[in-house]
């Protein structure tokens, strides 16, 4: 699961209004693209642009979550992953305005690039950690997850009081401003600091 | 997957354009509902309708199939299902208007209530099976599969074009007319004909 719209100047960036509550999609598991499984296939006509994100994966069933139970949100993770919510914009856009479905613009085969797996105890805090992603080394994306509009117990809330989470799921958080688009050769690498350090599982480089 | 918008009735009766190609969307896995597993549980403030749809059960890996390839479409089916696929119209009305995502409106646990297994043979064309679904007795939907706009290897094609499909996907193939609402209490049964015989695998009966 997605959650959209989650940093204010992201949502200024794409001309979106700001949800009065965290909303979701799915993407597909065939979407998935493990650490050093390649490239991100762009299909033809796509205009393919990158959303770094924080993602959960999640230890245990959840379901109707209260909103204000963090205690209940942080012990249902298992642990970190950080991801890249690949999104056929132009696609997107044409659904947007037609009222369709995401899910094709959101779940072609290798539009979720992932990293290896982070241990729950690399990152004390998920509201404070510092994700980025460059593009053939230029920084695009950079900030601080302290900027989620929803934290990740009203996320989790929101989720499960629709859809039960099971052990396994992976949840993405949202992605900060700089989003922007990608060419065949170009190079992204993501990665994830806390207390300053990068974290070495959370690398990700992907042509 | 599901196929949305395959029935020109059903297309008229929710005034939607007819598309040019076949679109889909995701449910998530949670949105199963097993038989004899109980009721569609109907979140507050939603109003729910049925889409009762024939299903295909995978049976190997797709990956870009040809639309023309009716024989390799039909040999990746391994069974078939019948599925209701329950929407919460106001959520999905709301996310049309809204450019939103579908997978809310679509995915609640237990809005896919499925029969069981029905084996391929008992199908011999799957453009020849008639579906139907009552509410408490009251026949709401009853057409031939044969009115289906695009025919399951355009689907397949479409779909594995996008998502590799996996041995064990469900994949819905959209709803004739007849879709209305659903409230507490009320019995939902369905079924399939082929050949004028009810199969016997392809009953449901959900409140
Ligand atoms: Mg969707
Ligand atoms: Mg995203
Ligand atoms: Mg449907």
């Amino acid at each position: 699961m997605c959650i959209g719209r989650n940093y204010a100047d992201h949502i200024a960036e794409l001309n979106n209004k700001a949800p009065k509550q965290p909303f979701f999609f799915l993407k597909p598991p065939s979407s998935i693209l493990l650490p050093k499984a390649g490239p991100v296939l762009r299909p033809r006509g796509v205009s393919l642009h990158y959303e770094v994100e924080l993602a959960l994966v999640m230890g245990k069933t959840v379901r109707d979550l209260d909103p204000e139970d963090s205690r209940g949100a942080l012990d249902a993770i298992d642990a970190y992953l950080l991801g890249i919510d690949m999104t056929a914009r132009n696609v997107q856009d044409e659904a947007k305005r037609k009222g369709l479905p995401w899910s094709i613009a959101k779940g072609f085969d290798t539009f979720l690039p992932i990293s290896n797996i982070i241990p729950k105890s690399a990152i004390p805090d998920p509201h404070n950690a510092h994700i980025w992603l460059s593009v053939n080394n230029e920084m695009r994306q950079a900030d601080s997850t302290e900027l989620m509009l929803f934290r990740i117990p009203r996320q989790l809330s929101d989720i499960s009081r629709v859809m039960t989470l099971e052990k396994g799921d992976i949840v993405l958080t949202g992605t900060p401003k700089g989003v922007g688009k990608v060419g065949s050769g170009d190079v992204m690498r993501a990665g994830m600091k806390v207390d300053g350090k990068e974290i070495e599982e959370a690398k990700i480089e992907v042509e």
